[in-house]
């Protein structure tokens, strides 16, 4: 059984961090156990209100332009666990526990799942 | 001693992801062997050729608006070990081996210290 932790943050908090002229912020998530980075996505200051609330990550989709909770659809739903923010105020991480198959819509765990190139080990 | 990685990435690779209106692309720095986030910041195509091509994270500074080759004036470079992109092909993923005391100007080493609100636990 999933937990998610809610989080006691006031409005002034959320009203505070720095968003982009479109009124949006990026958030990455990271799973809490294996600390894999799962996904970055947006979130505007009523996402995250929703994130906050109701312990499950809620995102805001920019191509269709409304809130997009979580795997309502999919039913890999997000659960919080902890949530940070850095030192400029303009960038979310989300420590998560992950359900079901994965963050990606293409099925893998990870949306970061293609790497570049061929790695050549240099010394520097 | 650290050591980066060359990755040998192609000119088309670079052109083409998706850039925002002004060029940049979101790139989340991520230690090797801890997995905690370091931080995130912006690069543009520039930054991101001289990162693969010289192993050492380049951001583009969008305060001073100039490349940003991380740790030349702090000493905390950060070397590259893996670089991933995501599905949607708009968020970088990059996996280094951060030098000196960090990745934040505050003496941090991630730029995500600051934990939102007091947890409470629920039910979900």
């Amino acid at each position: 059984m999933p937990t998610g932790v809610r989080i006691d943050v006031s409005p002034e908090q959320i009203t505070s961090l720095r968003y982009n002229f479109d009124g949006l912020i990026p958030a990455i998530t990271q799973d809490h156990q294996t600390r894999e980075v799962l996904m970055m996505a947006w979130m505007n200051a009523e996402a995250l209100r929703r994130t906050f609330d109701e312990g499950r990550m809620v995102y805001w989709s920019r191509s269709r332009q409304e809130l997009w909770r979580k795997g309502d659809t999919s039913g890999d739903r997000q659960f919080v666990r902890e949530a940070y923010f850095d030192c400029d105020t303009d960038a979310l991480l989300f420590i998560v526990e992950q359900e079901g198959a994965g963050a990606c819509h293409t099925g893998e765990r990870s949306c970061f799942f293609r790497a570049f190139g061929t790695d050549d080990v240099v010394a520097v």
